[in-house]
C-alpha cells in the first residue's frame, strides 16, 4: 500500500513517500504554477494560489496529485485507506470538497499545518467522482509543514483531524490504532540492550544488530508504520549536508519498500503490489527527488526552474529505465 | 554484519553480497588476470589460474578479496563470523591455507562447487596474518556456482563444509543453526493466508501484505538470513531480462540492508554499522554491478573489458558520490 | 491485571475470570438473596431483585462484587481499565449509577444481555466513592448471558456499550483496539500448517505444537486477550460432561494466569502482580467454582444451597491453604 | 511433548516435569526399593541399588520410568526427541545400555551428576526393545542433582553429554540449539523496561506485564524451553516454605502446560496432545507431588512411607478424578 513520513533536521525539512500498488496510473512529476486555474465542484475555484510540485496523473489537464508540496513548504500525501474511508454526499453549510480535490484545495491555500487545520474545520469530503472512469479512491492524508504533521481521515462517523506526533502514515487501521500500536515496541533499540532475562542466565550477544530484532518485518501497514517510525527516529541525519540527508531519506523509505513478489494481491494471473516510486521532497527548496522500482538512480526535479507565475502545468515523465553507469 | 546469496533464473546465475561494517577498508573493484602471480605462505603458488573479479583492498599489490567471482562462474564471499571462527596453526600433511588466501586459492583453481569441495577435503585454514597491521579476520565463506552452494566454517573442532540448500549466508550463529531456524518461519507467506485462528471468529484481512507480517525485521544475522531467504525465493524473476533480474537482485539485497543508525556498535562517539556496498555478480558474463550506501546508482564493471591473460591487477575505485540525475 | 471470558457448550453456559493484582482486598464468595436491600446513591434502591453469587469484599454489609452471576444466568465482571476509565459527575436526566453499584444494579434487574443493554441506554457511571477509604476503581465490564456478551466502557467521551463477538475481556487498551488486534493472529492454528515459505525450501516440522508458536506469551492485556480467545475457541469441550467442561475452563483460565514473579509492578520492595483467584461459573446451575494462587484444588459453592428468598448475605471465605491429598 | 526442569532454593532442591502426549500408557507412581532386582540386557544387573520413586508403566514387573528420583537426590526424566534420537547396535567394549534401561541404570548407582557423568563416559545407548509391543521411544534425558544438570542425547554421531546451565529440557531441536536460542530473548523482562525506541517518541506504558510481552506463547518445544527458563528464573521462591515452593513449581510447570485442543497431532478423528500429568519432586525428602489434566488437586506420595529395603515394587495409580471440594 503506501508509506509517508516527514522530518526536520536542523533547518532542513523533508517529506518522503512510497507509492505501493500492483499497477501504475501513468503518474509523472507535475508542477502547477500559481495561476493555473483549479476548478472545484462545489467550493470556490482557485485561480491564483500557491504553486505545487508533486506526483500526479494528469487527466483532462487536471493534476490528480498522489502527493505534493507547495512553494511555502507544506506537503501532503494521499494514502490508501480501504474499507475505512467514507465520503459523504454534500452537506449544506459545509465546505464540500471532493476527495480528489483535497490536495490542491489545501496546498493551494495553506502555508502551514495550522492554516490547514483552520481550513479543515468546516470540511465535508464528498463522494463525487472525477469521471465515470475514475471513481473516488479510498484515502487518508498526511499533511506536514516544517515542524508539525496532521492526519485527515473521513470515516463513517465524520472527518477526523489528528495531530501526528511521529510524522508517519501508512494505511489501515485508522491512525489512532496505528499510533497506539507503537507502544508495543518500546524495547526495540538501535543499541543491543543488556540482558534482562535473568542475572543468573548468561546470554550471549552473538550478533550485531540484536537491538531491533523484534521489529516487524512484514509488508502490512502496521509493520511498515513501526519500521518507518523507528528507522526515521534512529537514522543518522546530518545538520548541514543536503545530499547526505536525501541519501538517508531514501534509505529510510527503501527500508519500508515493498519488494515485488512479497505481497500477492491476485491469483490467475498472480499480481504483486510493489513500490512503484519513492519520492523525497526538500520542503524548503522546492526540490523533488525520486527513484522508481526499475531505476535505482535518484532523479531530481527543481520546482524553481519553471516559471511559477505561469498558468499551465509542466510535466516530467518518470525516468523508469535502469540508469546503469558503465565504469569500464 | 554481512549478507550473501546466490540464485539462478533459467540460465542466468547471480551472486549478491552486502558488506556491513562501521568503517571502510579502502576496498575497490579489482580484476586479477590469469597470469598474476598468487604467492601463498605454505601451499603452492598459483602463477597461472582462473581470472577473478571482485571487491578487494589491495595491499602491497596483493588483492585481499571480500568477495569475488572467476571467469568460470564460481563465486565466493567471506562474511564475518566472530567468536566462532577459529584458525589453527599449520598441520603437517594438510593444505595449510591462511584465511586471507582462501578466496584466491579456491577461485584460482575451481570452476565448480564440486571442484571446490574436493580441494577443501584436505584443508587447514591457518591463523597466519597478512601483516602486523592486518591480523586475520574471523570469517566463514559462501561458495556458489551455477546450481549449488556450500558454506565453509573453520570452528574450534575443525573445518566444516556444509551443503547450503538455500544459497544464503549471513553471520553468527554457525550455519546449521541458521538453516534450522528457517523452520520456525513456515507460515510466512507472500499471499495472505486464510483465517486459521478459529472458524467461529471472523478475522478481517485489513491490510495487504499480512502474509509476511511475522518476518523478523532486525539487523541481526538470524533476521537477515530469514528475510534474505524468503525474499529471494519469492522475488519475481524474469527468465530473459538481465536488467530486470539485476534490478530485482538489488531490491532483495537492499531488503536486508543495514540503514545507518539502526545498529549501534560503539558509544563515545556513537558508531553504527551500515551497508557500505552492495554487489551483484552475473556469474555467466563476468559482470559486477554495485551500489554504495552513498550512491544509489548501479555501477557496472565488466571483467571482459580488460585483458584476462595479463599479469597485473586492474582496480576501479568505488564511485561513492551520489550520482543524481537532474531532470530539469 | 485480569481476564474474563464467557462461552457455551451445547446447553451449558460458563463464565470465567482471573483476578490479577499484587495484593488482596479480603474478597470471599458472597451470595446475595433476593430480598437483601441494595441501597444506591441516586437511582432507586432494589429491595427485591434477582439473587447473586460472586466474589466480593463485604464492607459495611455491602457486597462490593468483583464478578458475579444472578439466578437467571446473567454474569458480569469488572476488570481493571486504568488511565482510560472516566467516571463523570451526576447528570440530570440520566441514570446516575456509581461505578461500585453497577454490578448489583445490572444483575439485580436483568436476566439477559438484551435487558442489560436497555437498562444501560440511559446510564451515567458516576465518580462517587464508596467511602473515603475506597475511592472508585478504574474499571470496564464484561456482561454475558447464555449466548451473548457486551462490554461497557466509560471513557472521557462517554459510556460505550460494545457487542463482544468473542466473549473475552482483559484490560487496556479500549475494547475496539483489543478486538482489532486479533486480526494480526489469523495464522495461529491448533494444527501445524503446511510450508508456505517457499515450495523450493523444504522446511522441517521439527516439533509438535508449531501451529500456535506465534501466540504472544506476555502478561500484558493484549497478549492475554489473544491467548484467551485462541485457547477458548480451540479448547476441547464436552457436550454433556459438566466436570470435563469445568476442568477445561480452568485450563483455559490458567493459560492466561499471571505467575508470581513475571510481572513486576513495584520496586523497593519488589512487588509482583499475580492471579489471586480464578473463578468459573456454571450460569445455568448457579454454581461457582474457584481456585486460588495458593490452593490448586477446585472449590465449589452452590448458590441453591442457601435460601435465595432471604435478606442477608452469606459469605464463604476463600480456602487459601494448599489442599494436598496424601496418597500414602 | 514434554518439559522438565530443576532448581534449588536455598537448601531445597526440586525437579519438575510435564508429560505431554495424546494418549496415556497406564503410568502410575512407582517406588522401587533398594533390593528389587534390576535385570539388564548386557550390562551387569543391579540387585542392590539406590531406591527410586517416579512415574512408570509397570510391564512384567519391570518399572519403565518416565521420570524418577533416587533416595540420594538425583533425578532424571526422559523426554521425547523424535527424528533426532538414534540408538545404535551393541558395540564391544562399551557399556551397552538399552534406552529403556537408562533411568534405573543411572539412578540405581549415582548419587550426583558428577557420578552420572563418569558412568556415562563409556556408554552406548542401544536400540534393543523392551518387547515386541514396546519398541524403543526416541528420547533424550535431563539429569539433575542438588546443584547441577546435564543432558544426554544419543544422536547419529554418538552420545553427547552436555552441561545444562539453565536446568531446563523440552524436545527438539538438540540441546545446543535450544540453549543458543535463549540468546534471542535477552530483552524479555519481568519489569517493564524504559522506552528504548526513541527519546523523541513518548510511548505509553499502557498495561502491566509488558516486560515479558515477547515471550513465545506456542506449544512447540522451543517456545516451552524459553518460557520454562524465564518463568523458573523469575519465579518468587521462598527460602523456607516447602508448600510455597511446591505451589510455585506447579505454577511454573502449568505455564508450559499443553491445554487440550491447542496442539493437533492427528485428523479423522482429531487428536490433541495435552499435559497428561505434572510431577514435582522434592529431591531432599523423597517426595513426589503430582497433578493430572483431569484433577487439579496436588497429590503427594512419600517415598519414605514404604520400606526402602524391600525387594518389590509399590505402585499408586494416579488419582485422575477431579477432586472438587464442596464448600457448602
Amino acid at each position: 500500500m503506501c508509506t509517508a513520513l516527514s522530518f526536520q533536521v536542523d533547518n532542513n525539512h523533508y517529506f518522503g513517500r512510497n507509492l505501493d500498488l500492483e499497477l501504475s496510473y501513468g503518474q509523472q512529476v507535475v508542477i502547477t504554477p500559481q495561476n493555473f486555474s483549479f476548478k472545484f465542484r462545489e467550493v470556490a475555484n482557485l485561480d491564483h494560489h500557491f504553486a505545487l510540485i508533486g506526483v500526479a496523473s494528469v487527466v483532462d489537464n487536471y493534476p490528480l496529485y498522489f502527493d505534493a508540496a507547495n512553494d511555502h513548504g507544506l506537503a501532503m500525501g494521499g494514502l490508501n485507506y480501504p474499507d475505512n474511508a467514507y465520503y459523504a454526499d454534500s452537506i449544506s453549510g459545509k465546505d464540500n470538497v471532493a476527495s480528489f480535490e483535497l490536495i490542491p484545495w489545501i496546498l493551494g491555500q495553506c502555508a502551514t499545518v495550522d492554516e490547514a487545520k483552520k481550513l479543515l474545520a468546516n470540511i465535508n469530503i464528498t463522494n463525487q467522482q472525477f469521471s465515470q472512469q475514475l471513481p473516488p479512491s479510498p484515502l487518508h492524508w498526511l499533511i506536514s509543514d516544517h515542524s508539525d504533521s496532521i492526519v485527515v481521515e473521513s470515516d463513517r462517523d465524520g472527518v477526523h483531524v489528528y495531530d501526528n506526533p511521529v510524522g508517519v502514515l501508512t494505511n489501515n487501521p485508522s491512525f489512532p490504532k496505528q499510533l497506539f500500536n507503537l507502544n508495543n515496541y518500546r524495547t526495540i533499540s538501535a543499541a543491543t540492550l543488556p540482558n534482562q532475562f535473568s542475572a543468573q542466565v548468561p546470554l550471549e550477544d552473538y550478533s550485531r544488530g540484536l537491538g531491533p530484532r523484534n521489529l516487524p518485518g512484514g509488508m502490512d501497514s502496521e509493520s511498515r508504520f513501526v519500521r518507518a517510525a523507528f528507522n526515521k527516529y534512529n537514522a543518522t541525519w546530518d545538520q548541514h549536508d543536503e545530499v547526505a540527508n536525501i541519501t538517508e531519506l531514501f534509505h529510510v523509505m527503501h527500508s519500508v519498500e515493498q519488494q515485488s513478489g512479497l505481497d500477492q494481491v491476485a491469483t490467475n494471473p498472480a499480481k504483486f503490489e510493489y513500490t512503484i516510486y519513492t519520492v523525497g521532497y526538500n520542503l524548503d527548496k522546492g526540490l523533488l527527488y525520486y527513484t522508481t522500482y526499475t531505476n535505482n538512480q535518484i532523479n531530481l526535479v527543481n520546482m524553481n526552474k519553471v516559471n511559477l507565475q505561469g498558468n499551465s502545468l509542466t510535466a516530467y515523465p518518470f525516468v523508469n529505465d535502469q540508469a546503469i553507469n558503465n565504469v569500464n
